[in-house]
């Protein structure tokens, strides 16, 4: 299965945020659109970033005051894309081993979507599903 | 699969706070542990709620003073209870369906661990991975 099968379900709409909002305005936005993660993105619009719940939590321990801090200041650079021809099997095993929960899906420079360990992972379930039966009834005709 | 497969690979080690912790001090805890969510237990030792990273992000979207806060404030109560002998995919189905993310499992009015969501879809995974090999081997043979 590719990650754009996963999109297709789940739709394209990418929750951003600018790296000088501040991190309540990013805590207000996943919890208002219930996700937990956005895609930082700069002015021209490419990911500069992805802000988590684990790393706002990661902040707040050390800091009373990181709600008023900026984006940038918590948010992870480096960030790892996915393309939407990629397959789901090989997304998995990036994100397990880089220890990734969101990934970005880029397409010819555009941001067209963002994925979770769960999507994939479900995505993954609805896949083995479907090769199980596919397999019965194989068996079952002998 | 039962629960108790997935509690002998993750451990039984259960993190707990009591109501009356500051949110702040359950932060740095689930920090501290790389966990989502931690049993809240009362002064005999049973779960009367759980606190998870959403919960808290929720009283911060609020309340720029949630930190200070005690953990009662935004627990969830009604503790739904998982047990050990419990099915995964009947255990799954239940978190899916109540949309929660982790059960605490108690075994005799002990608590004996915690699974979330990601333990039981991975454990799940797992077992399809086997079917699916005993099915092929069984197809290969004719």
């Amino acid at each position: 299965m590719q990650i754009s099968t996963i999109l297709a379900t789940k739709g394209s709409t990418v929750v951003t945020v600018t790296p000088d909002q501040t991190i309540r305005e990013a805590v207000v936005l996943l919890v208002d659109k219930h996700i937990g993660a956005a895609v930082v993105i700069d002015g021209a619009g490419h990911p500069v970033g992805i802000i988590s719940e684990r790393d706002i939590m990661r902040l707040l321990a050390q800091n009373d005051h990181a709600l008023s801090e900026p984006v940038s200041r918590v948010m992870t650079r480096n960030v790892t894309i996915a393309r939407p021809g990629d397959d789901t099997r090989v997304v998995s095993k990036t994100m397990t081993v880089g220890r990734f929960r969101h990934l970005p899906v880029m397409d010819h420079g555009e941001l067209v979507g963002i994925i979770s360990i769960g999507d994939v992972v479900k995505a993954q379930l609805d896949e083995y599903e479907g090769e199980i039966e596919t397999l019965q009834t194989r068996v079952e005709k002998g």
